[in-house]
């Protein structure tokens, strides 16, 4: 069966968003910070159907996610906050699913990405995502809220986080609300490039 | 001059103690968990006045930060709750210098460690500290309150987080209340073995 997976930037005091996020500022005031190490390499780039950029582990590793990546579930906050930034040629080029309580009609967007919007709730929005994605992963694209409850339920095998070396101090931090237990996860990789440190999970259940 | 330089074990969501520290659990609940890959090394069983031990690159990079410490800063609710268990041979070996609002005289302990209890403040402690450091470097023991009041004044050149694949979920994180804006740091290294991923940063002002 195919996997969930979450990759996310976040700062060493583990936020993953500035405050204020918003229409105004998708990624929050200054959130754009935790991403710098992203805009000049090669995959993502060419996720945002542009040309060049830099070829080296941090692309490839990037490039290698995407290549596992079937189907999207997102939150609702951060399609809101995306839907105008994104375009007409959204960065998934999947099925995304985004969890929310206002019923809407599936966009189709160029690239090969389309929005559905599923009201029945996280567990039927995944089993959806699953069924699209086939033999590949079903990617959280976010926000910190989704995957924050994909982990209190179970429900995500494989965590990535782009560590990347600064105090953001303000917004949104990834893990808060996750109950009173420790949740053991296994590293199984470490890649560490000048401006971030790339921390691979899987989930020990 | 020394630098001052401080070393923690930290959950990947920033924990750096279990919930309700305190004389009963030194560690907080649970808060054992984030030391476990420390226990088993020659470098952290030498400091204890213990024999043996595995003598691996984790050791080795205990033994260096050991080496490089000349005098120690800590929080008065960590002498508190480290006082008993620490016993007659604290593991310091080096002169403490605590920062409290109650007078106390000097202790003298075996192995080379010394108590000086100061009450003129933070930057009075260091001071302190300094001069008894020699060439040598400052360490801040903890807790994470006085860490980060180093890191808001500052003061605090480097910083090494042992960085454990667990969501502690509950407790006392280090880096909170540190203001609003963004706090650079230089990633100088990370080490990444089996249980734990080693993380130097240097403070860029």
């Amino acid at each position: 069966m195919s996997k969930v997976i979450a990759r996310l930037a976040m700062s060493l005091d583990g936020y993953v968003a500035g405050p204020d996020s918003g229409v105004e500022h998708p990624l929050g005031i200054g959130g754009e910070r935790l991403h710098r190490w992203v805009y000049d390499l090669r995959a993502f780039r060419e996720a945002q159907g542009m040309t060049g950029g830099v070829d080296n582990a941090d692309s490839r590793l990037l490039a290698d996610w995407n290549a596992r990546l079937g189907a999207v579930v997102m939150g609702r906050h951060m399609y809101l906050t995306g839907e105008q930034p994104w375009g007409d040629n959204p960065p998934f080029h999947s099925p995304v699913f985004v969890v929310t309580h206002h019923p809407r009609e599936t966009l189709h967007k160029d690239g090969g990405t389309t929005f559905t919007f599923v009201t029945e709730g996280l567990e039927h929005a995944l089993d959806r995502a699953r069924e699209a994605a086939g033999d590949k992963d079903v990617s959280l694209a976010g926000g910190a809220h989704l995957v924050r409850q994909f982990i209190r339920a179970g429900l995500l095998d494989e965590l990535l986080l782009h560590v990347v070396p600064v105090l953001a101090c303000t917004g949104t931090r990834l893990f808060d609300d996750l109950g009173e237990k420790h949740i053991e996860w296994e590293k199984t990789a470490v890649l560490d490039s000048p401006e971030v440190t790339h921390i691979r999970l899987r989930a020990l259940r």
